[in-house]
């Protein structure tokens, strides 16, 4: 295990506090139990986003919070669930009388854990209400997921959440919107390589030298096939077909194209896979109205890309454009 | 070699063509030469900048390119020289009356084609003046190099001249300011693995399993020495005295602190540098004013990690805080 740390166990503490030595500006790191909030919280008068999920993914969701966008993240050790506690302590460092929009991925874990935590927080007079995120169309019911998995679509529901909670919706006009946003988003990934979770030291997975992972999972879990290394061309029309078949996309559909690096991919090639993504939709007839690239949910050191398509509403599209100032995207503020 | 790519010999111009198909409001893409420039360019009343070199760096350049950072960006083949005729056209693209600026970093055959292409510009009438970016204090005299390399100092330069222009400053004074960026930025980067130049399909260079290089060039040039793997704390300890000595940096300096990922290595271990980095600066008595964590100056796949610290006056810090604009670094437009 060839890896920039000190102590497994001590990874994820330390990168919060490198977070937040660097943007102390932004955030506030509360450590034990482990949360990341904006520097304003609790801001008044505004809904609050809560999210969170295991770490190595960086920079969800951590580098998501600020102004327009999260309000608080959780992130658990690495590729496993925050619990219920730290959920709780994180929505309560944020949660006014407006209540909380928790965003959680679908996976079994995080399911169970923001569930619980959403209870407490009624128990305690927080209005709480959960919108599931599962939009990799690669596989269902995968080794931690009833369903399907939640991927990249998560960015994008944050993004777009967060531009209408800082303009001032409600917390049912957050869950109609974040909904929506989930039910017209679709993922699909592919590894070149594995990656090591620290605590393990091993790779959670082996690939021979020229196979892929084809519908690959954050967390290295098995995806539809290994298939041998194909083109970038390829390898991107493998994954726009069954993403442009599921919606089903339709002719002049608006989208947002987001081309995702796993980790350990350069930009050089996302913006090859890119390229291709952006042919494949367009000759399908979508116009790309919007787009995104770069890595923004990783899986540690692996090496790959996932291809994210949204089918924007007017509404979707204002909220993306909003100002947000976080670490990870900052814009127009 | 495991890539997302097509064919090696068409790597840059597909990636050029994903960058003009995901940012076509902010550049626009020339092929053969190739170059990009601002969507806006010639920007009226602007002294332009403009920077280059061997591609397999992304972000930089093409990644710095828009409103408040350069004009025009000439990518070269990987990790080679971008071409006379190619930074010239780039040149006459985005130059009017002002002059443009050539930020150089130091390498022999960018040295030589900016020079070529600067005094054919100059035979046009186009007022043109270079500057070189020499921050590495890993070696002098490298492989590619008379003098040391210039390195992660050259996004703070971009950024920070790219302010200066965008404010209105004139030839001259950029000239004096990019200096004076060069000469208070001192950085090293250490490399856990090799990478593997497309059309070359061999690693740059081996490594051990429990090996790193010390004083790593962006192109996989030697560096100081091979050492045995260290923590985190150890080799941000290892990176930052050189750098610390060298300026010297001096107890309540304001400074800059950048940590680097080359482009194979995840966010959450450079946070856990910049966390080492920071505590170090902070015990010899430096002000962390600014900082900046990401990959933003890559060598293609290969893991690793490179420091840049630079002093900042107050002239530096306005020009790092104006608003920018390009696919890789935004903030408050």
């Amino acid at each position: 295990m060839k890896k920039l740390i000190n102590a497994p166990e001590q990874v994820v503490t330390e990168a919060l506090q490198g977070m937040a030595a660097a943007y102390p500006d932004l955030l506030k790191v509360n450590l034990d139990p482990d949360f990341i909030i904006r520097a304003d919280a609790p801001v008044p008068g505004k809904t609050a986003l809560v999210s969170g999920g295991g770490s190595g993914h960086e920079p969800m969701h951590g580098g998501f919070v600020g102004l327009g966008m999260l309000d608080a993240a959780c992130p658990g050790a690495v590729f496993t669930s925050p619990t219920p506690d730290q959920i709780l302590a994180a929505t309560r460092a944020v949660t006014g009388p407006l209540g909380a929009l928790h965003i959680v991925k679908n996976y079994t874990g995080d399911v169970m854990n923001f569930e619980m935590a959403a209870e407490l927080a009624k128990e305690d007079g927080i209005p709480v209400e959960s919108v599931l995120i599962d939009d990799d169309v690669a596989v269902t019911d995968s080794l931690y997921t009833a369903g399907r998995r939640g991927v990249g679509g998560t960015v994008l529901a944050e993004k777009i959440c967060g531009g209408a909670a800082e303009a001032g919706a409600d917390l049912p006009s957050l869950v109609r919107l974040c909904r929506e946003v989930n039910a017209n988003v679709r993922s699909m990934g592919a590894a070149l390589t594995p990656c090591t979770v620290p605590q393990s030291g091993r790779p959670s997975f082996e690939l021979a030298g020229n196979e892929i992972e084809f519908g690959i999972g954050i967390h290295g879990e098995p995806g539809r096939r290994r298939i041998p290394l194909e083109s970038a061309d390829r390898i991107a029309e493998m994954l726009m077909a069954p993403i442009l078949a599921d919606l089903p996309f339709r002719r002049n559909d608006p989208v947002l194209l987001f081309v995702n690096g796993l980790g350990g991919t350069p930009l050089i090639e996302l913006y090859i896979v890119y390229r291709a993504a952006h042919r494949i939709a367009a000759a399908h007839g979508l116009q790309i109205v919007r787009s995104l690239v770069g890595s923004y949910i990783t899986s540690l050191e692996m090496a790959g890309t996932s291809i994210t398509l949204l089918r924007l509403t007017e509404d979707m599209l204002r909220h993306w454009d909003a100002p947000c100032l976080t670490p990870a995207l900052r814009w127009g503020a």
